[in-house]
């Protein structure tokens, strides 16, 4: 394995953790060379896989033949160990959610800034295809003019059961899952937010959050709600879109789903009335069948360069990231007007203007 | 049909109007006896059903054997016809929304209660089957502990094209379609409203909305989150529901759906995760086979009085109206709450306080 170029040590050999080192076994350009962990069982684990075992995070700052660290720790630990491997001027790879509180990463950049290393947050859900897939719809218009988006992932196993039950450590489906779901919602849709309107769930009896809904109005127009639930045993589809001259759903990450448009300059008949309970609609009967038309979903080109490959092309200063900072804090500091507004049950309309102000340093 | 009690006459021979008639030709105590509309076309309408056309709606009210003036108009003259029929000592049934804003039914309930007679709003979407069988699921405990409702009708014609489009006349879908999920959510949950957010549509380009989507939070704890659309050419269920042990999902009105539960006191395997995207997921996998147990929907025992029957019923003093006129003006105050929340984009928290203050009269 000498011939890979950059030597990556992981921080924090959890879930997430081995699961980087089972994606870099693939990498032409990133060796593994170790983890460290508090935990034993974490250093067994590592050892048991084929990875040297560091006996502290000094020990891994000090190995001059270091170039990455990955941190997979929780989430109030990124800060601490960031800053401390951008100082001993590492490059480094962190786990969503950067950081519980965005002041944190606003510290990170600057040492990032200062020592002229790279830092990047694995926000890996811009590379999903359902996710690529809305967004071919919406760029290419395929259903016009997008202005209302409903994003949902809902699971009913709860919340996983370890620090993601507890606050102090970022625990909660807004920082777990809600990242991921605003990350790309945010990375669509090139607009000022205009409007934040939240409900947190709490319904499992944890001191985190266990879900939420979100209604987020943008400058453009588009409405959006984005959910996120662990207490539902019955799932809505994972994307609904609504344009200007049709509706896509996609209903799962196997990316079941359609896109039914209308039938422009086509002679149509009237829908005919139907019985709805004890009445009659025409208002909400099906189109006659000439006035719309079913297509499948439109497939992904694979263009966008991956994840690792984009972190080296920065590091070697050939390509822009992928996953900007500048885009990371907004996403958290979109997440704490979240907490803020479902906290007081109001919406918060000064979102993007306190952020331009904010992200000044 | 001289065997049937009560007279009534059709005021307003349009759509519901004409669907009035025929729902009456089976009712054995109500016998329609005319009607009136200021179209000629609608009279020639009347005339072919075999129904007598009067002439103007003095000549209805001076007509001392009409029982009853059904009102089936722009929803806009349905105060002053209901104020003059009930003056003229008529029994009225009126189509709903009962009034634009909701002073103009105070006005009507102060001139019932002067004349003694009944004014009785047709909303007949609560016998609808759909939900019925969502109120037996939340009655019943089906689902545990109801915490969650949403109630959606989503058709893809746009707004009907007559004076449904107009503002004046009370046109857009909050009034035509919203009134019926509204009545029905706060038919069933008896609950105080702590707040209530909202977002009107206008994409079609009417001065009317054409659609709506508005979360309404309960003292109780449940949310609901209630939607109207006439842009959707793919449907969302029309219910679907979270409670403590399982949720519930109604897709249409032919009352396809199904509840699935979580099985308690089972020794249960932990789900195994799934790929989802560019990630795995422990949280969003679907729970293993003996965590869950998959029913039917219920079927509604239909005990509930009809309609028509409960009209006869409140006339003759032996029953209470299914639909109480204090309930029907909660559900205008809301949608008049509705607007103003849309309008300035806020959360309107104070609506059943005021509400409390105002039916005071």
């Amino acid at each position: 394995m000498t011939n890979r170029n950059y030597h990556l040590v992981i921080v924090g050999y959890g879930g997430m953790g081995s699961y980087h080192g089972k994606l870099l076994k693939e990498n032409q350009n990133i060796n593994v060379v170790g983890t460290y962990d508090i935990l034993e069982e974490r250093r067994a684990a590592s050892l048991a896989d084929g990875y040297k075992v560091y006996e502290s995070l000094a020990a891994v700052l000090a190995d001059d033949s270091v170039d990455f660290v990955l941190i997979a720790t929780p989430n109030d630990v990124h800060k601490e160990i960031a800053v401390a491997a951008l100082n001993a001027k590492k490059h480094v790879i962190c786990e969503k959610p950067v950081t519980i509180y965005s002041e944190e990463l606003i510290e990170i950049m600057q040492a990032a800034k200062m020592n002229d290393r790279a830092f990047i947050v694995h926000q890996n859900r811009r590379w999903d295809e359902d996710f690529l897939t809305i967004k071919k719809v919406y760029d290419e218009l395929i259903i016009g003019d997008v202005f209302h988006i409903e994003s949902r992932v809902q699971g009913a196993n709860g919340i996983p059961g370890d620090w993601r039950h507890q606050k102090a450590y970022g625990g909660g489906m807004l920082l777990d899952w809600g990242v991921h779901l605003l990350d790309q919602l945010l990375f669509m849709i090139d607009s000022k937010i205009t409007s934040v309107y939240a409900n947190l769930s709490y319904i499992l009896g944890n001191e985190v959050d266990d879900g939420f809904q979100v209604f987020i109005t943008f400058e453009n127009g588009i409405n959006s709600l984005v959910e996120v639930g662990t207490t539902n045993f019955i799932q809505l589809p994972r994307w609904y879109a609504k344009g200007t001259t049709g509706t896509a759903v996609i209903h799962d990450w196997d990316i079941n789903g359609k896109i039914v448009t209308q039938n422009r300059g086509v002679e149509v008949e009237a829908p005919k009335p139907i019985k709805a309970g004890q009445g009659l609609t025409k208002t909400m009967a099906p189109p006659s069948e000439k006035a719309v038309s079913t297509s499948d979903l439109p497939k992904v080109d694979k263009t966008m360069e991956s994840f690792y490959d984009n972190v080296i092309s920065v590091v070697e200063g050939k390509a822009e990231p992928i996953i900007k900072n500048e885009e990371v804090l907004r996403v958290l500091q979109l997440m704490e007007t979240i907490f803020k507004s479902a906290e007081t049950n109001e919406v918060v309309k000064d979102f993007d203007r306190v952020m331009d102000g904010k992200i000044l340093f």
